[in-house]
């Protein structure tokens, strides 16, 4: 067998530091000793600090829809009437999902590749002051936007309606203060940010989602916060209702414990100059962004309109120079190309992702100046680093 | 860091095996690639060997307990009445499950220590002859008995209803034959006989139960089978809804190709050796098995009443001697100590947990003969060796 030097430059799963990878090859202790449950308690205080939260947060054996279900099913009845800020397709999804439990959805439709225009999110709450929920979500990854939250939770706060936030794909990477920008529930999942393999959701709700915990009368089960929440508080150590993915909420741990290290503020920075030297690349290569503001730093979506074959593009990279980006979701679907730079990722990281992508593009035939894009990411990066 | 020598005799989460450890060490592809479906494929096979089946299986993100709730949901109606075989705490959870989600439960209540029995069950069906499903367990991991399967799909078989089987703790470990035996359901669990993390369920369903599926008018989501079906079977290579647990699937793939290397009689006769053993010595040492037939070849409960602690026996195993083994749940808390000879077990390995349980039980005052257990169960392994 011979041995790939695989780059993950996707907006999740990502890749995973060696050293997270190497805690899953070691034995490890059944879920309900104090040696795991030590262990879970380390990684949930390691979480409230990457979501900005002092309220606790439970974790969930699911991927990331497991846990936005959990949020609609646990706090909100059949009937209810919410507003979704559909974005892209995974904010779409928060929409779906209510529908699929009985909700009235209203959508604040926003054009693919835009953020939530927060004059536009105003004036719908003054014409209908009665949402049960507001949902939207951090960073778009089928757009490559990020949403103002801080800026849309002012709008709802006031309001009785609950924040719901799809922390998914940003939280870990972008800046996030739950309880600070009035957040009421945010999910969080494993596979981005968070630098671990797929499998662990986690949802952190306010005092004021707590309220309506219990209160909501959609069936609910193996993804009830009401059982989760009880499990994490009703001891000294946390606990869950169902057996957890032991393996990886310790790679969790490992992971939390090396972002709290880099430290909070480091990690943004260094996620923001990624991305800035990203978009100065793409820039610089002749090629176009689809957003035009409110750039997520998770990952960047290059428009191919009049450009590239995206698909084309996706596939050189793979099979040529083993890096893993991805194309278009849904409606963007053979339209885009992304390229992801949230995790474990540095600066050469981008540096030779971007060499790559100019190899790709002068093979097919799209005129480019080799070195164009890797000069303006380097000039970025070091404008950035100062 | 000391390192301390663990045994895990419980029920599951079960030892890994070191091999199926250092899988999830390495680097994984992203789940869009040919790579990983090919190696999802691949395990998909596996499960579906285990199973006895020839008729598509899902994996889903999520404990057993979200398979078991898969089930109830994608195939059922609010208000369809079903008959659950209770005779645990987990057989329990299936009537838990099917009230959450409004079905009419009617319960064939088994003492607990006792297999369902089928003349029982038979006169319950005959009275009644309209239940949409009927529930039960393969092994019923909180009272260590085993249900006889192949005799009740041979009653439910001819019904209408549907037979939904936990396989959970017991499949991988002991014969199943869900065509043959006429099972429409069946939920496995990655942790127990099948020796990998916990994180993994899969379930799959008969011809039967698929013409139920988008019949049944429960709201449904994140668990829902009609999705898992359709990404399974929609290209030749298996794809999954949403983001799939990709370690923990990989590591499936290690750990069922060794049970196919070993082979499944010979892994289902080293089961049926360990629980001998395991019995043979339990009786040896004057302590009472919670069974008095219907043994499951995957846990060994013992009776504690006007024997020793259970509490204690359980503590000083594993604090003196780093054995896991574990208590009772349910109405049997405090009642029981269970074994579990699961998975990546050998026959010394029952050799040295029986006899750490003779120095614990000596040391807890109780009445034992040194040797006693251990010679029973040398006695039970060489007559099954042949």
């Amino acid at each position: 067998m011979r041995f790939v030097k695989r780059r993950i430059m996707s907006p999740g799963p990502v890749e995973i530091p060696p050293e997270t990878l190497a805690v899953a090859a070691q034995p490890g202790p059944h879920h309900r000793t104090k040696e795991f449950r030590t262990a879970l308690k380390d990684a949930l205080a390691s979480l409230r600090f990457v979501t900005g939260t002092r309220h606790p947060m439970v974790p969930l054996a699911a991927s990331g829809t497991g846990g936005m279900e959990a949020c609609v099913t646990s706090l909100f009845s059949p009937g209810e009437e919410v507003l979704v800020t559909v974005c892209g397709n995974f904010s779409q999804r928060w929409a779906e999902i209510a529908e699929a439990y009985g909700l009235v959805v209203h959508r604040l439709e926003v054009e693919w590749g835009k953020p939530v225009d927060l004059k536009e999110l105003a004036a719908k709450l003054r014409r209908h002051d009665h949402y049960a929920g507001v949902f939207t979500v951090l960073s778009e990854t089928s757009t490559g936007i990020e949403n103002d939250i801080q800026g849309i939770g002012k709008l709802v706060g006031p309001t009785p309606s609950l924040l719901v936030v799809d922390g998914i794909s940003g939280i870990g990477a972008l800046p996030f203060k739950m309880d600070e920008w009035e957040v009421d529930a945010v999910v969080v999942g494993s596979q981005k940010g968070l630098m671990v393999p797929p499998g662990v959701a986690a949802v952190g709700l306010s005092p004021k989602a707590r309220e309506r915990l219990g209160q909501a009368k959609n069936p609910v089960f193996y993804l009830s916060l009401a059982r989760a929440f009880k499990a994490v508080e009703a001891d000294e150590l946390p606990d869950t209702p169902w057996t957890p993915p032991v393996s990886l909420l310790l790679q969790l741990r490992a992971s939390l414990a090396a972002l709290e290290a880099e430290g909070l503020e480091a990690v943004w920075a260094r996620h923001a100059r990624l991305g800035g030297a990203t978009r100065a690349a793409v820039r610089a290569l002749g090629l176009k962004l689809l957003a035009t503001k409110g750039f997520s730093n998770v990952v960047t979506a290059v428009d191919c309109e009049g450009g590239p074959d995206a698909g084309k593009v996706v596939k050189a990279l793979r099979d040529d120079w083993g890096i893993s980006i991805i194309g278009g979701q849904g409606k963007l679907k053979g339209k885009i190309f992304r390229i992801g730079h949230v995790g474990h990722v540095d600066d050469l990281d981008v540096i030779a992702c971007i060499g790559a992508l100019e190899m790709v593009l002068k093979k097919l035939g799209w005129p480019v100046t080799p070195g164009a894009g890797v000069a303006a990411a380097e000039a970025a990066i070091l404008a950035a680093r100062g």
